[in-house]
């Protein structure tokens, strides 16, 4: 070990007190350090905290942002709801582009299950589905499904690679999990993975933050450490020799999330558009939710934490909110558009700054955990090249449809946990259900409503004419419902299986046919 | 007691059943049996229940209801988010209308806190705001305002009188509670209380249900029973001698209803209107509320239990559900139309049939708990005058200004509860105190974004710009606001109090002015 070269070097940045317990520390704890402070490339850090502050102390002042914003135009807008005619149309073309093996999709799953209360990464959770099935075996099945039909409509049999980022945390874990489970089915060779960077955390002066004696903290760069991650693995290289055009990319957290969407696929496509995002409605102006919109004619994404509530409440002439593009984490690139961004725009990039209360050593060496934020993590967005774009395109789609992201742990009155993903799924499939002619009847043999209203117990009732009155009774406790993905992607096909028939819940539809099961408490 | 005659009069209603146990009672129950059974009009109650039972064959025919729908026509519609040019003419009109003492308030409150898991009426339910009000003092301080805002308004002071319908359940209660609050600031001449009537429960056959040997099982019948009850009491005479023209008829449990809305009372009045609905739009096809629609032309509400998902799912070109006109029993009558109502058109009203599973004693006189339907309720609904009106209108305001009803106890992942409505109300104030000029600051003194994020620990914390993806660390937990309704009734009048002031949370608003509160963990 150079120590003194390495002492050089980070006095020469501003950096010189991550040795300053050097001496207190083990040999094995000094190589430790050593080792990754060695990796770490200190001018290149003190240039991000430079702009990333920069750009901080600009973007907090938040009137200009408003004055600044503008709806995304209609001529812009594909809409799940508003252009049904082109529904099919759309389709088409994605499955054709997808038939051609031109389409791949890439996977955002570098963070961990910390607020979901795992160690494991999200990817792994189980919602506790009928099936038991995960996150990542619901996608990768979706994925199979997709080539399937691709191949039946047109033809040719095809493959979607699957690219997968996951950060140094989660990397060993993923890999393990889905070599175990023999990649779903999938083929080894088109599930690729890579790993996102890290930073360390600064102070607010900009140093960087030692979280022990012998080891400096650190965190992901953001999912905007995508692009930086898709360089260093050469990705988009990998996607150009597969012949890959156009990449679909979302986030682990969304169980029902339509990996490598065609109809999404299609509308970018039909639209020659570089650069899509999926959006869904924003109804409420204080829901915590992001909006895609234009800020001085450039596309981006405004944080909920950014707007102001008079802009939140604006509305238009429909009674529509006017910025009611509510980000999803879902998005569509061309890889010309991204090797661009590899090459000549993500450096460019600044990082956002996040103020956090982060655990560290004080200057005695005494851990310490701060009660107010102490120093930032730099993070860049996924969204952040929405800017680059030459052509860009927002498609609309509904929530019900397709988004209920797994976020939290069951909690009284939670949002976005287990439960709500859980139930999000069984609705939508009950629904596919009734949808292809089928219907579900109660342990008397009735049938059920539609709607199902569901007594004290969580059971649901017989339809009763007018029961009550319209509020009454009613709760989110969905028929159990569940349709695997390799029987349908997103509800088609399954005329032949349920069509005038009546089932008792709970129901799974899978590859081996249509079971009644029963009740399992769920 | 003439036990011979009334053994006469029940077998010729073939109810003879009811004295079956007649010689294992002792004296008292015997008295109690005799006394109920004598108030009892068998003939009726043999009349009701094979309407109901017709009607309840023909509406189960779901498909005709279906193809018979139409949605709600423009010209009929006003709505707070696509006529904002008109808000304030109708909220002129109302207040000016309420000046003149032409408005009067009913509350339907017979219901009991059964889900809610209580044992007295809602009304009397504590959600936990700061200030611990009740949802009767919150209805009753919204009248006080609205006398005075109406007085302010056009110069002469006013009365709204409040029709407060109880059942024979909660009737004792509720009234004691008012008088032990002082009527809440109202005088207790303007505070009417009324009962709404019984009815006993029936086997499938007609048979009238005994719960116990010397008990009949009864039922309230219905919100409904208002109309019936406005007869019994003479409650329209009332009215009309106190020259009300205006109600507004609305559900207790509803934390956030705006009680004699003026801008809702001032648009029917333009409308010409002797009958109307205020409603919420429902964005998602499955969500278990009944929707203001027209069938063969007249309106009624169509309860989500009997509308099939393929009608629930239709959509207009604007890609709004073609049915979203969401009921939320909130409505508008005017005195005549009331009038027309009790003394022609409610005893052709037949009872709706609410299958249930009914305590009873079967024919050994055993306590049985049935695990299926063994019978019906017989129930009238408010609504069920709809088809009556000569103009009807229907009024859609935002669930998050105005509608958050109390069902159900606290649980996880729980809908309408104690915390939904706390935190509705709390958001609700925090933005009127936001659109009124004031901010928020966090403990640090930093302002806190409009839409709040919360971490960990449900505490908001202060504006990171672009902080972390634009889902992560979002949270429901609203600011921590209680605005008075003797200070606001709608969010007006708060400028003088909060504009270019910065608080923080909790914070209440109230008669003695603005409150910083320290953090009580609520």
């Amino acid at each position: 070990m150079n120590v003194s070269d390495l002492r050089l070097r980070l006095s020469q940045a501003g950096q010189e007190h991550l040795l300053q317990f050097w001496n207190e520390l083990e040999e094995a704890q000094q190589v430790e350090l050593y080792a990754e402070l060695q990796a770490m490339n200190f001018e290149e850090l003190n240039v991000f905290f430079r702009k990333a502050t920069e750009g901080f102390n600009q973007s907090s002042q938040q009137e200009k942002v408003d004055a600044r914003m503008e709806p995304v135009p209609r001529e812009v807008l594909g809409s799940a709801t508003r252009d049904q005619d082109q529904l099919q149309a759309w389709e088409s073309a994605g499955l054709l582009h997808i038939s051609q093996n031109r389409v791949a999709v890439l996977l955002l799953a570098g963070g961990q299950g910390t607020r979901l209360g795992v160690t494991y990464p999200k990817g792994m959770y189980d919602v506790g589905l009928p099936s038991h099935k995960t996150l990542f075996q619901l996608q990768a099945e979706r994925i199979l499904k997709l080539q399937q039909l691709a191949e039946k409509r047109h033809g040719n049999r095809c493959t979607i690679p699957w690219y997968i980022m996951t950060s140094g945390r989660t990397m060993q874990s993923t890999e393990e999990f889905f070599a175990r489970h023999r990649y779903f089915g999938l083929q080894k060779e088109n599930v690729i993975f890579f790993q996102q960077g890290m930073l360390p955390a600064m102070s607010f002066d900009g140093k960087i933050i030692l979280e022990e004696k012998s080891k400096v903290s650190m965190a992901p760069d953001g999912n905007g450490g995508l692009y930086r991650a898709l360089a260093a693995g050469d990705i988009v290289g990998d996607m150009e020799r597969r012949g890959v055009v156009s990449v679909h990319v979302y986030c682990v957290d969304n169980i029902l999330v339509r990996v490598a969407d065609p109809r999404f696929i299609g509308f970018c496509i039909q639209q020659g558009a570089d650069c899509g995002a999926k959006v869904v409605e924003k109804t409420n102006p204080t829901e915590p939710v992001g909006v895609v919109c234009r800020v001085d004619g450039v596309y981006q994404v405004v944080e909920y934490s950014e707007i102001s509530l008079a802009t939140a409440q604006r509305r238009g002439p429909d009674g529509r909110l006017l910025f009611n593009a509510g980000n999803i984490a879902n998005h569509f690139f061309t890889v010309p558009f991204l090797r661009d961004i590899v090459n000549v725009h993500e450096p460019q990039l600044q990082h956002h700054v996040a103020q956090k209360k982060i655990p560290c050593v004080d200057s005695q060496g005494q851990r310490v955990k701060p009660d107010k934020p102490n120093g930032i993590k730099m993070e860049k967005f996924v969204f952040d090249i929405f800017q680059f774009a030459k052509k860009f395109v927002v498609y609309e789609v509904l929530r019900e449809d397709e988004f209920s992201p797994l976020k939290n742990a069951d909690s009284q009155n939670g949002k976005d946990n287990p439960t709500t993903a859980r139930h999000a799924l069984m609705s939508l499939h009950h629904c596919w259900v009734l949808n292809a002619g089928g219907h579900f009847i109660d342990e008397n043999g009735r049938r059920l409503p539609a709607i199902p209203r569901t007594g004290a117990h969580g059971q649901p009732e017989a339809v009763t004419a007018g029961v009550a009155d319209n509020l009454k009774d009613a709760s989110d406790d969905p028929i159990q419902c569940e349709v695997s993905p390799l029987t349908s992607y997103a509800g088609e096909g399954l005329e032949g299986l349920v069509a005038h028939r009546e089932f008792h819940a709970p129901l799974i539809i899978d590859e081996h046919g249509v079971h009644e099961l029963v009740k399992n408490g769920l």
